[in-house]
């Protein structure tokens, strides 16, 4: 069960109306009127809740089922109890997230500027924003309609964030052309200076980091990851893209469009990853490099050399994941001898 | 020498009270009198300060050895040269834990909350607290007694911390139910949103995590680490549990009690770990698999499967610690044909 | 092209200044006058703007080049299109560093310190200083003069800071002795406890952690990093050593002078790193071990045995480079078998 004290509870809904909602079909028209409060797992969900069914290995447990009503594929309605009210959809888990959207809301805050904010007399801020406490935007910053600035966060000189942005407690954006309705969780580092040295006189010199970070439309960058500002060229996180928590892109990068890079992953500098690349938790990808579209790199793997669009690679270094499989049998049987 | 403009020191201690504190036993009662200011390691202490000596490898260095004082085992205790007072005991190691926690304390933040705090009038904050400059606390949130909120910190809409937690300097807390007596680092991320997203129509389309974070009592999470909020189910940290700097929980992970998770350690979603679990650092766990209790999981080892309790593994992928053992002898030798 | 609402330009420079700058020597003296707004990569820049070629990979590339002028080796000029001025320079590398820093600044603020920062009436801050809103400046810290303490920073109780340190906007100073010129990176956390316990009842009971972070001079912390401090010695980090964003130096960790660690480093507890150690990405270091001056280990590797200075090492757990080179070989080779 959903806590409410946490998300807010648009319902109840009848099933007539989540048959529309999540474009499914009701098995049994006459259970339209029933009242669905709540969705739930599977195990979970009891009276006047939903649950979806969609994985196969469910399948002995669906008997036990006790919601009052389920979608599900037309392969797996006649698993469901009778007691249940049946919903047939092409796709449960899309149906699901459909319904989920519908059904709750984050509570959000309201708009308005708070009188504990410090914001630079040249900064612009849209239509409809919410900025919260102690949030400092600097000189010339431009924030777009309907963005939420939440505690604490820092928008630096000059920065140009697009509308519908988020950007979450205590974060850092600085050096940045942001586009529209990306979110930048709490804790996320954007535009720091990359990590770029020459050696002099036996000393690191620090080389000055002159460019920008410039991200696209509707991505994510997780809580406590860090994207490092260019050297002279940009770092560009291309539209759509999804970084997850404590990961580290470097300077002068190039993410396409779409891509996931999950927790733990680092990008080291002036690598080109293409369109819908999916990097695994604690993947590394060496500098220098080109990942063309598509392609997928198993957890944990190290990149060393240029990949190509398509490929599924894994270890370290990473190879096709055939010949991953067949190493690892190799050593198994070595050892056994 | 400890800083004592960094900690409190409770002392001087003579031996007598030394030896009641520390369960020891003063092996010539004439040197009860003694006086100790100080703690420090065999090698630097001297006058006035006391010793442990229980590592087997520091035999050749006793003979040394300038402390006043010197805490060891029957054992080792004939090593100790003659000025040294010597104090038995059966475990040196907590003998040292006991006299550093009586001899020094941190210097804490008194009760009080800051005029500088923004805390919404619906919060309930508890007997005693300490809430510093700079914190938010948001509609609803329940604050037990002997709380220390320190700067910046954000504690999030209902969340529910139990007494005697500490939440560090800007660290981040929302969709969470808290036991007693947690200590979440600096730069901590709780409840933030999982990583969960279905693909339609070429957008990776965001989950709404609606789950929540569930803490038991005396957890520890460190320093920017991140542990995401269910998406439909919650994700739980049981009692007792330590999580080092850095470290990745992803929504839905149940951890049990006891465990320790160190630095850089990742563990996918949906991911069940029992009681006891050691992780070691940056070793990185798949989604949706199964950790037995007791199981340790040797540093940078990746999981991929399931693993019984009492395992010792290592590598990626993780295999019986003796396994891989053979198998790094099984390579070296190969190469050298 | 730099962009100047990040960046300050304080050119137009003519090439007779910038040979002077950077140390070079113009070909054709009649090119003296020649201004020049800015600088580029050698594919992008163009009128009034220099490139620096000195990548031998670029060779096919130089006659394509636009500059008006180019600062490249006396090797190399001869490729250099006729209608760029030439600059003949011993280390290119070097000379666009030193005309980058001389063109360039960053915004920065002036001195001040806010009102809305929360200072200790006991702490001292130097001259010169600026200190940003929301910053916490606990009893007794010590801030030297030129120091740039930026947005929401904390620096802890009796704290020392010596002069020109910057601190990060949110980053998190505790339990630190830190030399001049420092820079800690937004979201870093110095002198958090250490991750050590002893098991007793059934309890990971915590040991105190009564050490201190010492910090040398001209230290980079990157952002989000993470350094504990010691657990009765102390945790050092020498002179001139560079940090990248995302590492964890545990307890009692000694590096030396002019380290490298780059992003996603782990290093154990108690550990001894020389002078000049490079430290790849992801790199995981064991506890209670010793590397040597000027070893280098490589991405992604994993170190369980001490380490002797010089030595280049690969792989987990790490070997010299030409056997973890031929390790990968073998494998390759017997899975084709």
């Amino acid at each position: 069960m959903v806590d409410t004290s946490f998300f807010k509870n648009n319902g109840p809904f009848d099933l007539k109306k989540i048959a529309s909602i999540t474009d499914s079909v009701l098995k049994d028209e006459t259970n339209g009127s029933v009242q669905i409060n709540d969705i739930a797992t599977m195990d979970k969900a009891g009276s006047n809740e939903i649950c979806f069914f969609y994985d196969k290995k469910m399948k002995e447990k669906a008997s036990e089922m006790k919601a009052s009503a389920c979608i599900t594929t037309n392969e797996l309605a006649s698993l469901v109890p009778s007691e249940t009210a049946v919903l047939i959809s092409e796709n449960p888990k899309i149906a699901f997230l459909k319904l989920n959207l519908a059904l709750y809301a984050e509570y959000s805050s309201e708009a308005g500027i708070s009188s504990k904010a410090n914001i630079h007399k040249t900064a612009q801020i849209g239509q409809n924003c919410s900025i919260a406490d102690f949030v400092t935007i600097e000189e010339g910053a431009v924030i777009g309609d309907n963005c939420r600035i939440e505690a604490g966060a820092y928008i630096g000189r000059n920065c140009q964030i697009g509308e519908g942005c988020r950007i979450g407690v205590n974060a850092y954006v600085s050096y940045c052309i942001m586009g529209k309705n990306c979110f930048i969780y709490t804790g996320a580092r954007i535009g720091t200076d990359g990590f770029g040295f020459d050696f002099i006189d036996g000393k690191h010199q620090r080389i000055p980091q002159v460019g920008r970070v410039i991200i696209g439309d509707d991505v994510e960058i997780g809580a406590n990851s860090c994207v490092d500002r260019g050297a002279l060229d940009d770092t560009v996180i291309g539209s759509g893209t999804r970084i997850d928590n404590l990961v580290q892109i470097a300077h002068n990068d190039k993410l396409g469009m779409g891509c996931i890079c999950c927790s733990g992953v680092g990008v080291a500098g002036s690598t080109q990853i293409g369109n819908y690349v999916v990097l695994g938790g604690q993947v590394g990808i060496a500098d220098h490099i080109k990942i063309g579209d598509g392609a997928q790199i198993a957890a944990q793997s190290g990149v060393m050399r240029d990949v190509e669009g398509g490929a599924v690679l894994l270890g370290t270094p990473a190879v096709p994941f055939k010949d991953f499989m067949r190493q690892v049998a190799f050593l198994q049987k070595s050892i056994k001898k």
